[in-house]
C-alpha cells in the first residue's frame, strides 16, 4: 500500500489501523463529510481509556518521581508570544506550488524523494529552486513546472474579539510554560533546577498530513522543560540514582546504537551533563515501562543540520516500528534562547536567584509526541497467537481491565456477573458482555488487550467462586468472589 | 469592584481570584504581553491538579457509574459539520458598533443593563435597533450613536491546508459525539439508551469574556449525551435506584426550587420521563459530592425563551454564589436535532434499531462548563478560620494530598521526612517543605486546602511514628510510620 505522500506503508500499520477502526480506539474527524481536513483524528472509547493511562505512567514515572510541576495552559496565545519565541518568522516549511494544476508541495521533501538528496533544515529557497530546476523536477501529479517558493507559516491563525486580532493556536505546549515560568517559580516557591511539564493539544498546519496518528495537524504533546543554571549542570546529586541504568546512545557518527551506562557516557563526553544524562534515563525508562522493547529504543543524537534553530544539544528518543524508526521524544537543550526571548520582547525579568548567583536558566527540554507513541506502542503490541489477534499491553496501560462475562447468556448467572461488574465498575475500567459464546468473547477481549477476564459458571452460584482468564497464556485459575478485586488491582500495579 | 462589563464583583469573588493568583490555580494566558487576549487562562500546578480530580471523580459519578463510552475528539472539526448542525447560522450575538469610537457591544445584554428590559435569545435585529432608538441609548463609553447592527459568529475560523479551507474550532465539545456517532454504536455493540461521554476544550469567540472563569473564550467543557428512544424514555430500569431521591427543582412559574422525589417529580409532570429524571438526580448527586452544599444548588426550568434553538426540554443547573446562581450544566432534550440534521446533510444513515423498532434517537444532554465549576469549587469552600483562609476542599479534590514536614529544618529531621516523601509520590500527590517555622507551614497548606500534613519530629526518630495534622480542625493524631500510606488512602476514599 502507498499513502497519500508515496511512501510504503507496511502491513503492521495497516494491521493497528484496521484494529482502531473497527475497535474504537481512534478514526478520522469529520469522517462522514466529504470536506473532513487531513490530519485530525477522534479517540474513540479504548483509545481515550489507553491514552490516559499512558499519561498516567508520564506523571507517576516523569512528573512526580522527579517533583516536577504540572501546568496546563491555553492553546490560543497572543501574537506577540510567537514574535518572541521565533515561530513567526522561522517556524515554516518551503513549499511550491505547480503552474498548471495548483497542487502545493513540500518541497524539501519532494527534492528528498526524487533525487535522495539530503535537504537541510534550514536551506534557503534559492538554494532549493536551483535544485529543482538542475535535476528537472517537476508536478508529481501533472507534469508540469513549479513556482511559487515560498515559506509556509504552519501556525493556525485565529482572529480573537469582534476586531478579529491576530492570536495563534500554540505549535507546542512549551510556550505558556515560558511565559508563565516567573509566575510559577515565584508562586511555587521554585529553586533551580525546576522542571515543569505540560500535556495537551498543540496545531501544526501540515501540508500534507498523513500516516495516521504520526503526522497530525492537531496533536497531543507532553513537554517537560527543565529550567537550570548552565554552569551547575553537573551538581546534580538525583544523577546518581541512574549512573548505572545503560543508556542506548547513538551520537552523531555511529550506524547504531551503543550500551553505555550514564556514568560511562559522562566520562566518554558523549552526553554534556549529569542534569542531562538523569533526563535521558528517565525517558528510556519510561518507554521501557510503557511496553516498548529495549533494543526497538535509541537515542540518536542529531546532525547539526538536522537540530532545531535554538538547540544546543539535541537527543531524539526513536523507536523502531515496521515503518522505520520514529521519533517519539525530541530532547533539545534550548540553551537561554525562550526565557532570553521572552525577557527581551516583553521587559519582564526571567533571570533568578541561585545561591548568590543570578542567572538567565537554561532549558533542557523532553518534547513527545503522544499520539505516536500511542500509535508505536499499539503496534509493539500486536501479537498473533493461533491465528488470532492478541493485544500484549502492560497490564497498567490496558484501556480495559477486566471483562465480566457468564458463561452463557441465562439467569441466573448473568445477574450474578451483573453484581459482580457492579461491584467492580467504579474502581475498574470494567466491561460486562453476555453476548455471543464464552470463546468469542475471550477472542473479543484479547484483540483489545484485556488482561483479565473474570467469567461466572454454574460452580459460582454455588461457593462463589469464579474464573479468571489471563490474555496472554489463556491459562484459567479459579479463586474467590471476595478476592477478584484485590486480585485484579495486584495485577495492574506498576513495575 | 466593577468588572470591565459593569457588573458588580463580590469580594469573595476576589479573594479566590487573589488566591489562584498567588498560590498557582490559575492565571491569564500570555500575561506577560501587552497583547493577551482576554478569556484565556492558564492553569497553574495547584489548579492542574485540582480539575483533574474533578475530572476523575465526573468519570467515576457519571461515566463509570452509569457505564457510558467516553470519546475524546480533534477541536477543528470541518465547515458541514457546523453548516449541519445549525451553528453556521444560528451561533451568533447581536452587536452594534459605536459610530464614533467603533467600541463594539452585545446590544442584547446593553438593552438589558440599560432598561432592565429581559431580551429574549432570538429578537431580531430590526426590534434590537427600535428599541435602542426609542430608549436613546447610546455607546457607554463615549456617548455617540450606535449603528452597524449585525449578528456576530461566535465561532473561531481557522483555514487548513496551504489553500486555508474553512474549519472551526468547535463551540461545543458534542459535535464530535454526533458525528461519529454510528461508528461508536457500531463498533462498541451499542444498545440504546447509550450514553456518550467527552472532556475536553471548546472556543467561543465571546464579545467581552469576563470574570476570570466564568466566561472565557477557550474553555473546558465535560459533556455527556445520552441517545435514546423517545417512545421508551420510561422503560428505564435504572431509574428505580433514584426514585426516592430528592431533586431540587425549580419548575417555570416557581420562584425558589422545591424538594422533590423523582417519583413525585415524576407523577406531577414537572419532569418529562424517568430517563431524564435519573440523570437530572445523577448530576446533582455529582455536585453534592463535589462539596457543593444542597441548599446552593438547583435544577432551574428555562423559560421557553431562554432555551437554545433545538431544546424540547431544559433544566440548567445552577449554584449559588456570591456573584448570584451560575449555571453549571445545561441539562437539554435535544429531540433529534442532531442526529436528524447529519443524518440529512451527510447522507449517512443514523437510524438503529431498538429491538424490531427502526428509531432515529433523540438525545438528552448533561454539559457540563468545567471551569466555573472549579470556581464554584474554590469559592464554596474557601472558608477563614481564626483570621486565616482555610480551603475546605472535600479530601478527594485536593490539589495537594499530602505534605510532608520535618518539625524543623534540620538533619536527621529533613532526612527522615524526605524518606517518607520518597515512599509517597508516586502514589499520592505529595509536597515535601522544610521552610519556615511549622505553623508557618501549616498555613501555607491550609490556604491550598491540604487535608493532612505529616509531620517528622525527634519522636519520630526513636519510634518511627508520624503525626498527622488535619486541615479542618488543626487536631494532631500520632501514628506509626508504616500506617502512613494505609491512612492517607483511607482519607482519601471516595464516598
Amino acid at each position: 500500500m502507498e499513502s497519500e505522500a508515496g511512501e510504503a506503508v507496511s502491513r503492521r500499520f495497516d494491521d493497528v489501523i484496521r484494529l482502531a477502526l473497527e475497535r474504537g480506539f481512534f478514526m478520522p474527524a469529520s469522517e462522514i463529510y466529504g470536506d473532513a481536513p487531513a490530519g485530525f483524528w477522534d479517540y474513540g472509547p479504548l483509545g481515550v481509556a489507553l491514552r490516559r493511562k499512558f499519561i498516567e505512567l508520564w506523571r507517576r514515572e516523569l512528573v512526580k518521581r522527579d517533583g516536577m510541576l504540572e501546568i496546563d495552559g491555553a492553546q490560543i496565545l497572543s501574537k506577540s508570544v510567537f514574535k518572541a519565541s521565533g515561530h513567526l518568522e522561522s517556524f515554516v516549511d518551503p513549499i511550491a506550488r505547480c503552474s498548471r494544476c495548483k497542487a502545493i508541495y513540500r518541497v524539501d521533501k519532494l527534492i528528498e524523494e526524487k533525487t535522495g538528496i539530503h535537504v537541510p533544515e534550514r536551506l534557503d529557497l534559492g538554494e532549493m529552486r536551483r535544485i529543482v530546476k538542475e535535476r528537472g523536477i517537476r508536478c508529481p501529479s501533472c507534469g508540469a513546472k513549479l513556482a511559487d517558493f515560498a515559506h509556509f507559516n504552519m501556525m493556525f491563525r485565529v482572529g480573537v474579539g469582534a476586531a478579529g486580532s491576530d492570536a495563534y493556536l500554540r505549535p507546542e505546549t512549551c510556550q505558556n510554560i515560558f511565559v508563565d515560568f516567573m509566575r510559577i517559580y515565584k508562586t511555587m516557591r521554585g529553586k533551580l533546577p525546576l522542571a515543569i511539564a505540560q500535556f495537551g493539544k498543540s496545531f501544526r498546519n501540515e501540508i500534507s498530513p498523513r500516516q495516521g496518528l504520526l503526522r497530525m495537524r492537531e496533536f497531543y504533546q507532553a513537554e517537560i522543560e527543565v529550567f537550570f543554571n548552565p554552569n551547575r549542570a553537573n551538581e546534580f546529586p538525583k544523577a546518581e540514582a541512574v549512573m548505572d541504568y545503560a543508556l542506548r546512545l547513538q551520537p552523531v557518527g555511529e550506524d547504531k546504537p551503543l550500551e553505555v551506562s550514564c556514568r560511562e557516557a559522562l566520562d566518554r563526553g558523549l552526553v554534556s551533563s549529569k542534569l542531562i544524562a538523569y533526563y535521558l534515563a528517565l525517558i528510556q525508562q519510561f518507554y521501557e515501562k510503557a511496553g516498548i522493547p529495549r533494543n526497538r529504543i535509541r537515542l540518536r543524537e542529531l546532525d547539526p543540520d538536522e537540530k532545531a534553530f535554538y538547540a544546543v544539544e539535541a537527543w531524539d528518543l526513536e523507536v523502531e516500528t515496521s515503518l522505520g524508526w520514529i521519533e517519539l521524544v525530541a530532547c533539545n537543550n534550548r540553551g537561554d534562547h525562550d526565557l532570553g526571548g521572552h525577557q527581551k520582547a516583553s521587559g519582564h525579568e526571567m533571570e533568578v536567584l541561585d545561591g548568590s548567583e543570578r542567572v538567565l536558566p537554561h532549558v533542557f527540554e523532553l518534547s513527545m509526541g503522544v499520539d505516536r507513541s500511542i500509535y508505536c506502542i499499539l503496534e509493539s503490541s500486536l501479537a498473533t497467537s493461533n491465528g488470532k489477534t492478541v493485544l500484549k499491553l502492560p497490564p497498567y496501560l490496558a484501556p480495559i481491565d477486566v471483562a465480566v462475562l457468564p458463561l452463557i447468556s441465562k439467569e441466573p448467572l448473568t445477574s450474578k456477573a451483573r453484581e459482580i461488574y457492579d461491584a467492580l465498575k467504579l474502581e475498574f475500567d470494567a466491561v460486562y458482555d453476555e453476548s455471543g459464546s464464552i470463546g468469542r468473547r475471550y477472542v473479543r477481549y484479547d484483540e483489545v488487550g484485556v488482561p483479565v477476564c473474570v467469567t461466572v459458571d454454574h460452580q459460582s452460584l454455588e461457593d462463589d467462586s469464579v474464573t479468571v482468564r489471563f490474555r496472554d497464556t489463556a491459562h484459567q485459575l479459579r479463586i474467590d468472589l471476595d478476592e477478584v478485586a484485590g486480585f485484579i488491582r495486584g495485577y495492574l500495579a506498576y513495575p
